[in-house]
């Protein structure tokens, strides 16, 4: 990515994707947005953006597949990680020798999939991750809203942070979304699974938003549990998560009230879940390790069942599971 | 207890009080049932056993409360673990000094909720424990459905067997119920925990019958992770697992095909969980050994808040949360 105005494709742009190239277009970059359930809507009527920092509509280039798309000079990836099977299929279109591909996806093991989806050798080079503090949904065909946050911690997927890495926090930073550069992503992607993982897989197991979980005492107790094994799964990446970080993340839970994960979220609409990132790939991590972490062992296979059991039966009742009772 | 023909009170007259108070009264022993919901039916038109060993019905003497019904020789409680806050109360006007009260309920802690609702010195003496490995349902007012099994196993929750046991094993004999006498009740009780603690927990917290849950390798090894738990918190109590009987449980279970468990049962149809007695009591026990048991920790946490969440949200909805699918 040496192109003094680098074209830019989306992929998947869904509550994410969609968010960040369009503040991106908006910004005057040279954004191009691969679609397929949206594609006729966008091209007609634009992508409609509601957000706290203020309500915005853009018309920008739209396209139906990676091919007509064509190679970009840096792809930036929303798509959900349960879909990662398609990346060959996706990536190949859009890239040339030296594109950058950014993953924006939750959890582990998404910049090694695009980089074995980009094969050849060196493929990882070219891999960038971010990790999106964002809160905002898909609230009908080309419209988002953004709710809250939108902030980006940006990493080399391999080594340090170099020129690049500053070049496209550059990007979004002309965008007006904040965007911190790491100089390990591993450790940003660690630091935010410690949350993520008790939150969003209790948020499914037992049914319950965060201000639920942290009003009982005994799931609190099990949210301290989990982090503490997430901790020691890091540990094994070569990652250190400190203490005082578990204690900061649960007080700060504390002040957003009755947040929804995404994962919770999409299991209460029947959408199918993020497992193997979020909670899958730490666990072999810990394994491979020879770490013991019964509580993520025991909450990955729950949710990986709920999930198998409800995306299937969703199909027929199309009806929420777990929502609020009265 | 030394009557010639003791009087019998039945207390919960459900699937399991209602079932062993009509087979022990075909066989012509002096039987008194305790009715509220089913009092105005049973008294019109009895009960009604349609069973896989012969359908019957009885027209019983039977109570509105239990002050009516008055002094028994054997009280025989079949209520719910989730309804033992009303024992004192219901059990004062059944009991006279030598009144005998074995409880068929599940899992642990009933007989000492029994002892202390009977108060008075000794009142542990006059506890005896049966576990009623039963398969029926209540299908209606008076309506019972025996579907298999049926057996018992017995004990006195102070001390080894002795004639009184023997004595209402007979009274379960002569009505055609195999009755087996255990000298140690707690270890009767433990074994019966290493299957019900995984598969009544999995059951909700899962959403799976045994055959889905042994389908899955990785349920099944979280079975097997929750039996090796439930062995160590046994031997806090002085009980010793044979390790080959989780391997045998395992075995027999695949041969059951999809059996839903009673907790399961009562989670889809949005009643009250045995939280307690099943997964709560055990739990105690093994903090109570310094044992460490995360799985059962971590199960005992998820279905008492899906008890609860769903046992408020079913007055609401009334409709079942983890039904079979297409």
């Amino acid at each position: 990515m040496t192109a003094e105005k680098p074209r830019i494709g989306i992929l998947g742009a869904g509550a994410l994707g969609a968010f960040y190239g369009a503040r991106l277009f908006r910004a005057g970059h040279d954004v191009h947005f691969l679609m397929r359930r949206d594609f006729d809507h966008v091209r007609a009527h634009g992508i409609e953006v509601r957000s706290f920092e203020g309500d915005f509509r853009i018309t920008p280039p739209v396209y139906p597949d990676a091919k007509s798309l064509g190679p970009c000079d840096l792809v930036i990836i929303g798509l959900k990680s349960t879909d990662n099977s398609a990346l060959p299929a996706l990536l190949e279109p859009l890239c040339h020798p030296s594109t950058v591909v950014l993953t924006l996806q939750n959890g582990l093991g998404n910049e090694e999939q695009v980089a074995r989806a980009l094969a050849g050798q060196d493929a990882g080079e070219r891999v960038m991750g971010g990790i999106a503090f964002l809160c905002s949904n898909r609230t009908g065909p080309g419209q988002i809203h953004h709710i809250d946050h939108g902030w980006i911690r940006l990493g080399e997927f391999r080594g340090k942070a170099r020129p690049r890495t500053e070049g496209v926090a550059e990007l979004f930073r002309s965008s007006g979304i904040r965007c911190e550069v790491y100089d390990s992503l591993l450790q940003a992607r660690w630091e935010k699974l410690v949350w993520n993982i008790p939150f969003n897989g209790l948020g499914v197991a037992a049914c319950a938003d965060t201000a639920a979980i942290l009003a009982d005492p005994e799931l609190t107790g099990l949210v301290h549990g989990l982090m503490e094994e997430v901790g020691r799964a890091a540990a094994v990446d070569g990652v250190t998560i400190p203490p005082e970080l578990c204690e900061r993340m649960v007080a700060n839970t504390r002040t957003m009230g009755s947040y929804r994960t995404s994962m919770q979220i999409d299991f209460e609409q029947g959408r199918r879940l993020e497992v193997e990132s979020i909670l899958g790939e730490p666990l072999r991590r810990a394994r491979r390790g020879g770490v013991e972490v019964p509580r993520l062992e025991m909450l990955h296979v729950l949710v990986q069942r709920l999930d198998r059991f409800f995306s299937a039966g969703a199909q027929h009742s199309g009806g929420p599971r777990c929502g609020k009772v009265g």
